[in-house]
């Protein structure tokens, strides 16, 4: 016997199929939408349906935009001979939050991970040396993820780069700020000695 | 500067209106639609709408149905003289699951809750008298949570009930199935011995 009206099984089997909505949740959020106000599920409807439709990678670097390219990538008061590197696209939005960047961006759209099958030719690799070999570029910021895989793909990106005499710079790696050492692990502690700096 | 393009941000907009979506996971949820399958996305837009417009309350137990009355008020086999009272739609369908209740439901739409608010109109209380009244009703089981407000509704509904020479019980209270002692607060405990059972 099926518990729930037929219609809210559907609701939630595709809500479950979102990134961390498991299946308690999407039953919780599937009943929460058929007892909502009418208007408001209609504008959630239509903002999946627009953000879908209006939304698609920039040709060049691969953020979301509504425009080709994307306006970093048409803003020419940002330095095209920066490019910062990152795996995904809500990477780009995390570092325009913090403002300090003034470069030009390239979403790699995931690491290197030979268990998950994922290789240089499942990434915008290939794109990414497209663009440092046209010239302009002299600095590549990896800005990846500091476990393994993120290394790792740091170290392929590195490899590959280099050679073709671009500057190939990683993000810091330290203590967090506004963080006490009693809440650094050993190895944030070891890369912030490493790393330690001059006070000027 | 608005840093994600405008859907997204209306998506952002509409997701965090959900209940348990911050806004951090729904612009995860975001980001995630718009790199999504498109066909995907209209799915789950259809179930949306399909889930408001198809469902409503059942006009005599206050669940969720597609039909009037709701197929557990419908069925015969249910027997009409106990009632069990749930706080949400959502109970309905906990306790569906348990599969050992073979009366009928009424939804309350929410427990009392002064400081919030919520007094005796603002439940469906007057339809569970009406029902009551009605003569068929011989026992109403309260599974209303066993916090203060649950606890606190409970009471108010034995008072309106039993009164009219209706049987009223509660939810037993004791330890979780397959739960060690460990587990259980002193309060469960408490009413754990409270309602000790002989072993037959």
């Amino acid at each position: 016997m099926n518990l729930l009206p037929e219609p809210v099984t559907a609701l939630v089997g595709a809500l479950s199929r979102l990134p961390g909505i498991g299946p308690r949740s999407a039953e919780r959020l599937a009943l929460h939408i058929v007892q909502a106000d009418s208007v408001f599920v209609g504008q959630l409807a239509a903002a999946l349906i627009a953000a879908r439709e209006r939304v698609t990678a920039c040709e060049v670097c691969g953020s979301l935009t509504e425009s080709q390219p994307c306006p970093v990538c048409a803003n020419p008061a940002r330095d095209p001979a920066i490019l910062c590197v990152v795996e995904r696209a809500l990477d780009v939005l995390s570092l325009e939050k913090s403002g300090t960047f003034k470069g030009r961006y390239h979403v790699l759209g995931g690491r290197l991970s030979p268990l998950n099958g994922v290789g240089p030719e499942d990434l915008r690799i290939g794109e990414l040396e497209t663009r440092a070999q046209a010239g302009a570029v002299q600095e590549v910021i990896l800005a990846l993820g500091s476990d393994v895989e993120g290394e790792a793909t740091s170290h392929y990106l590195a490899t590959r780069l280099a050679p073709r005499g671009i500057r190939v710079t990683r993000l810091a790696q330290g203590l967090p700020a506004g963080s006490g050492l009693e809440f650094a692990d050993e190895l944030t502690l070891a890369r912030a000695l490493e790393g330690r700096r001059e006070i000027t």
